[in-house]
């Protein structure tokens, strides 16, 4: 059990390691030896976990799609805020979250791997959906439009602002995206309701905390 | 004189050339030989107007914020539709102007030529400014912070589409985009109004064309 354990941080300190320099070089300038230099680890134990460049390329894109920090809300609606802004919020901080991006904007990394794009959008489709299916939504809402536009929006505003002399906090800029759509997809008395304030994530995670020292996680 | 325009035309040859190589291969990949072959005129002709490859993507990068095709409106912010759902119809049609997006969405080529986001948002800033002073906006509206999430949003719905296995029309995606944000920015009696319809920029070319043959401009 320790041995597999162990085999379980190695796999994501080289994934780290891999996002680290994915985001940094690029996939196409990135090498396993710069990676190997990242991670600490052999050169054995990176190809018992990922077979080749590629390999990892594929690993990073697969942790893409996190819903981590979110829990089930009363309103589905902010569920997704509160899942929009956990993602600005971890993705300035996180390497590996950034890479993933990178290789979905990069064209050639793209023509390899495909984007994880369309998941994200059957995860906000189904959150809208499950929100109309609430009565949370105005009546002209089409979950899977929202969808399309509301991954696009985020996507696009996260590129032009890490693309600033001096970029802004993303929650900041993701939480005035959601003031600016909001009103035309939530009804208005849910739209009163939600918390989409910049600072949401950093409640949401130090409530998330208190939960695991409630749960003794803390002393493990 | 008649040097003088084809100079021009050889000029804008080169460029249009150099979007599309741009386009297919990316920055990097992107050879003058290949360019040369695609404009079909002489290394001599191309380094007349271009002194390198960085050369060349700067021209292409220039050439990317345009309001061609939009003519003063009563409302401003018919205007800032209209500047939004052209460049949607030009860009799925136009490699010159799909090459100064990837450019600026590639992290290599953003940081030798940065990207022309920042004059996007200034164009956009001031048309919202504009339709501000008119009374055309609700009360909340910031037009420099409208102005960043619409130029961010604009780029993101294009980068998605684009990666989808069928992309759609993107005049479609970005109509959808105004119908989204745009009652939360207009007043209703100016929202009533305006023409955010996905075939708005078939509409604006063809009424262009009919001034131009009006003005005796198709005879010269």
């Amino acid at each position: 059990m320790a041995q597999q354990e162990r085999a379980i941080r190695t796999r994501q300190a080289i994934l780290e390691a891999a996002g680290k320099v994915f985001d940094e070089s690029g996939y196409e300038a990135a090498t396993i030896a710069h990676i190997l230099a990242c991670a600490k680890v052999t050169r054995g134990a990176l190809y018992f976990h990922f077979s080749s460049k590629e390999d990892l390329a594929r690993g990073v894109l697969d942790e893409a799609v996190t819903t981590e920090g979110v829990s089930p809300q009363p309103f589905k609606l902010q569920e997704l805020v509160d899942t929009s802004l956990l993602l600005a919020y971890r993705v300035q901080r996180e390497p590996l979250l950034r890479a993933s991006i990178r290789l979905s904007v990069d064209q050639r990394a793209r023509a390899m791997f495909g984007t994880r794009w369309p998941d994200w959008i059957t995860v906000t489709a189904a959150l809208v959906q499950d929100a109309k299916d609430q009565g949370e939504t105005l009546p002209h809402v089409v979950p899977e439009e929202v969808a399309r536009l509301m991954v696009g929006a985020w996507t696009g505003v996260q590129l032009i602002s890490e693309a600033m002399p001096e970029p802004p906090e993303l929650a900041d800029e993701i939480s005035l995206l959601y003031q600016l759509m909001m009103p035309n997809i939530a009804v208005p008395g849910v739209l009163a309701r939600l918390d989409m304030a910049p600072d949401r994530p950093l409640r949401l995670m130090s409530s998330a905390e208190d939960a695991d020292v409630a749960n003794g996680d803390a002393a493990t």
